[in-house]
């Protein structure tokens, strides 16, 4: 039960830091997910989070844990999710020793906090009982000890509070609670010479999967009691708190989103799945002119086509600003080429907040031109390429569309599904080698 | 065991269709798969492809099998798959009812050959039964009687050739194979109040996957013997053989790639595949001039810095006309704007193919302008956007990359790695809401 002192807490300060508590999205869904009914939790729970795998299944050099997502570590998603819950007290990170710089630098760069970084064992048993340890370590108070200790993967990072909720409920109650999968397929004895032997009612099995909850007691004994022969070869902690302290787990069937990011396919499927949450909302402004005002029901009609939902305002003054800290993407339409001060303020106000640190928030500029304006292509073209340049150095993407004859009404309204299609496509993909372009609608 | 016989043989002429045999990707490594050694199978082999699901667990309203990856449905890909295997006679699609037209619409627009479509039943054994009855329907001669049939997953296209022949020579060696892949969780039983009972030694136990291969005589004795209750609730194939045959399947396990589309992160992991797969190779036209020579290797080094294989060739005449059949990516460098007629070259010439009936290809159109060409922009630009229009009715995406100032060496070697990163970007994002863009670099 070696547990190596060179563990360091994480103390990335307050400044510079989002002021919304953060989860994947930030505000309003993040906020009300706090105030839920039913979800208070009145005894101390802490996250071990593994993070020792080399990801050998992925096929690719780096563990997934550290492939990076719109230029963010898998493991920062992870940490983010349980970062966000107000009931859980302190995140034990564990990895292998060679990892630890690197995780070090992850916390400091995305700022996370409650976050305690140890080094891991030689198995998945051994990290888990390491970050255990930590833990119960004797220079915390009784205070501080964790009722409920959760333990997670760091490759799953899309589990919901509200899971976590029953996950930490049902292990205070019980001893231990595990999350299950129904199983997706049939599962087959084999003979020692590759022949079936059998095969199970798949309807009596069910895949273990995480988070699993323990009291501490419980999940400190089971490490205690259990043999090295289970620390080496044993992968689930389930087992080991029935076969060591006699506690049944409460199993609970969880949501899709517990899957855990296992093959290289996977990376691509948690990109998606983490730019259409970011895709969820635009903020479409308007300025303050009338004819600003009645493109955008335009919009809206086109945006709706493509299943966006747009907030249209004037701008992001006074109570509007709100939409820095809630929306990820944001279109200024404008009429004339000097209104790109308008998504210079845009930009301004982004960095201002921060948001930035987490995602890479888009903004588009889509300028309505009359037909007789088209000379001043060349010269839009080069300040919207300066001023992207220098917005991506800060993790912001921004390009703009061109909408030509947008005085004649009726073409106006033939353009706009375009411009929609063609935002859209820029929202989803937030494709940092097209930043700066000038694309005609 | 009644069968409709309601089923259609598909009919697609020969008459444009792409000369290649396919697979995903056409061309050299499709055609190298069909000669490797040892991979001839010298008895007649047949599949059976059960596509009746409902896709709940995706949670979206088309089943999965019917979902389009640019603009295609999965189920092309996967016929595809198993129709470019020479020693595979025919397939047989068990689809549900309902969707017996849409299937039939399929297979004509994509041009499948071999493929006979037959109504489902209402569970899974049940439309697998269906397929195994209609292969052994009478009007069939002895010798159109498949020794081994292969049962498969329409939701699983990525499986390979090698795999399938391993199948097919271990079904007819031992009565039955089937694929196997080593269990991502660990399995535990419940007991009926929800509690864990006991886990499985991981070890011992596999997944069962598909493919899986029989000789004919054993399914279809297995499913002449087996009860309503097997065809009710039952899904396991292998489970039939061994309980109503005396068939011990041999078990071989398969690769990754063998995974099989469940849910809605699965559609953006396909997607991914896919791309990943076309985007491999892309073939640099530099014209006969020399400038366009020496702009290769810039080209080719920036390329390469981006895992990008790229073949540079002055054209596509003679010999070079090959590369339309087996590259999904052209890249036409020009210096002068008059120079869009080798794009419209390309265009026919790829259009003559028929290759984008079954992907998107992508022409990019590289203009290396000197700095006093500034003026044109406009015509150039409302060029392409008109070509690039009607090219993507026949399912080519074209894009334009406008590079300043190429007459000074040095300032293009400094673009040369911008240009490569965003026709990276083209190729590998293939959005179709951004064909007629005229980038600037």
């Amino acid at each position: 039960m070696d547990v190596s002192p060179a563990k360091v807490q994480s103390d990335a300060s307050e400044v510079g830091r989002p002021v919304h508590p953060g989860g994947f999205l930030a505000g309003e869904a993040g906020k009300s997910d706090h105030v839920k009914a039913g979800r208070i939790v009145d005894f101390p729970v802490s996250v071990v989070l593994p993070a020792g795998g080399t990801g050998e299944r992925t096929g690719l050099q780096t563990p997934k844990q550290f492939c990076s997502f719109l230029g963010r570590p898998l493991i920062s998603f992870t940490i983010q999710t349980f970062e966000r819950v107000s009931w859980i007290q302190n995140i034990v990170v564990v990895v292998a020793k060679e990892n630890m710089d690197m995780m070090m630098d992850i916390i400091q760069r995305f700022q996370h906090k409650k976050v305690q970084v140890i080094p891991g064992g030689s198995t998945r048993h051994r990290s888990i009982c390491n970050g255990v340890m930590a833990l119960g370590e004797e220079e915390r108070s009784a205070d501080d000890k964790p009722k409920v200790v959760i333990v997670h993967d760091a490759v799953r990072p899309f589990v919901e509070e509200d899971f976590l909720h029953k996950i930490a409920v049902a292990a205070k109650e019980q001893g231990a609670a595990g999350a299950t999968r129904p199983l997706v397929s049939t599962v087959i004895a084999t003979t020692s010479e590759g022949y079936l032997d059998h095969s199970l009612e798949r309807a009596k099995y069910r895949a273990s999967e995480m988070p699993q909850g323990f009291t501490y007691d419980v999940i400190y004994q089971a490490y205690q009691r259990c043999t090295e022969s289970d620390l080496e070869f044993g992968t689930e902690c389930l087992h080991l708190a029935l076969q060591y302290c006699g506690t049944n787990a409460k199993l609970i069937e969880g949501p899709p989103t517990l899957w855990k990011v296992t093959y290289k396919r996977d990376l691509a499927a948690a990109e998606s799945i983490i730019k259409e949450m970011l895709s969820q909302s635009t903020c479409l402004l308007t300025g303050e002119s009338t004819p600003g005002v009645r493109s955008a029901d335009v919009f809206q009609k086109a945006f709706g086509a493509l299943d966006m939902k747009l907030d249209v305002i004037p701008d992001l003054m006074g109570d509007n600003a709100r939409y820095l800290l809630k929306a990820w993407n944001f279109i200024q339409v404008s009429f004339h080429s000097s209104c790109l001060s308008e998504v210079e303020d845009i930009l301004v106000a982004l960095d201002a907040t921060n948001q930035a640190l987490l995602h890479p928030p888009i903004v588009i500029w889509v300028h309505l031109k009359r037909t007789d304006e088209k000379s001043m292509a060349l010269a839009e073209s080069a300040t919207i390429m300066n001023l992207a340049s220098t917005a991506k150095l800060r993790n912001i993407l921004l390009y703009g569309i061109e909408v030509h004859g947008s005085e004649d009404t009726d073409r106006w309204e033939r353009s706009a599904p375009k411009v929609a299609e063609m935002a859209s496509a820029l929202i989803r993909d937030r494709n940092p080698a097209l930043v700066g372009q000038l694309l005609q609608a």
